[in-house]
């Protein structure tokens, strides 16, 4: 953790919220990374999402299966997404995220098009099941 | 989403889980993408991250206020996350996700650095408030 906190305080230095991450594997640190959305002007870039993409890139495979991640504050749900999509099986947070975004969001389904989305899905497994 | 389908189907074209995504602003595409998780070797690959990092980048901003998303799957809880992340205010999905991951993860806190992490954000955040 306390190289997470060193990652944080990076972002702090940048005026960006500070934020750090490390993840580890088999006891040594594989990637390194901190809270980038200001000076990327990119929502995607929280240090977890960016340590993932290292981690990745580093291993490579899509898959962290064994990595454990630090991270100074507790993961937002576009974060918690992301670690589970990674299959990283363990992380542990220094403190709590208090506020996780809540905003007016319309989602809906145009039924005019799920089938031909569908089947273009059932097509794929289905192919890679007789593969 | 007709334009999201193309995108779905260069994915299958590349033995890609086939999902395409388009970011509107405006009534005009500012950004296309699918997934490519299996070629970039990427978990955070997935077509809506990769549309919301070049919508940002094409609107110079991390805040995507206004646009709206065609996706030809139902977003997972990454996506979902990276979605109000961004601001995006209405998502359109074509079919539906039967199946979100839900993989065992142990998520704790390491409550000895909690007044350290925190106090790298109440710090930042009060002295953004007093600027």
């Amino acid at each position: 953790m306390n190289e997470a906190i060193v990652q944080a305080e990076k972002a702090l230095r940048k005026g960006e919220v500070p934020v750090g991450v490390v993840i580890v594997k088999d006891k040594k640190i594989i990637a390194r990374a901190y809270n980038k959305r200001e000076s990327k002007k990119d929502a995607t870039c929280h240090a977890e999402i960016l340590a993932i993409r290292k981690a990745c890139k580093y291993i490579k495979d899509w898959r962290l299966n064994g990595c454990v991640m630090y991270v100074t504050l507790e993961p937002c749900s576009m974060c918690m997404g992301a670690i589970k999509q990674a299959r990283i099986s363990k992380v542990i947070y220094g403190t709590n995220n208090e506020k996780d975004i809540e905003l007016p969001l319309v989602i809906s389904q145009n039924t005019m098009y799920k089938e031909e989305c569908s089947n273009l899905l059932r097509d794929f497994f289905k192919k890679r099941r007789n593969q």
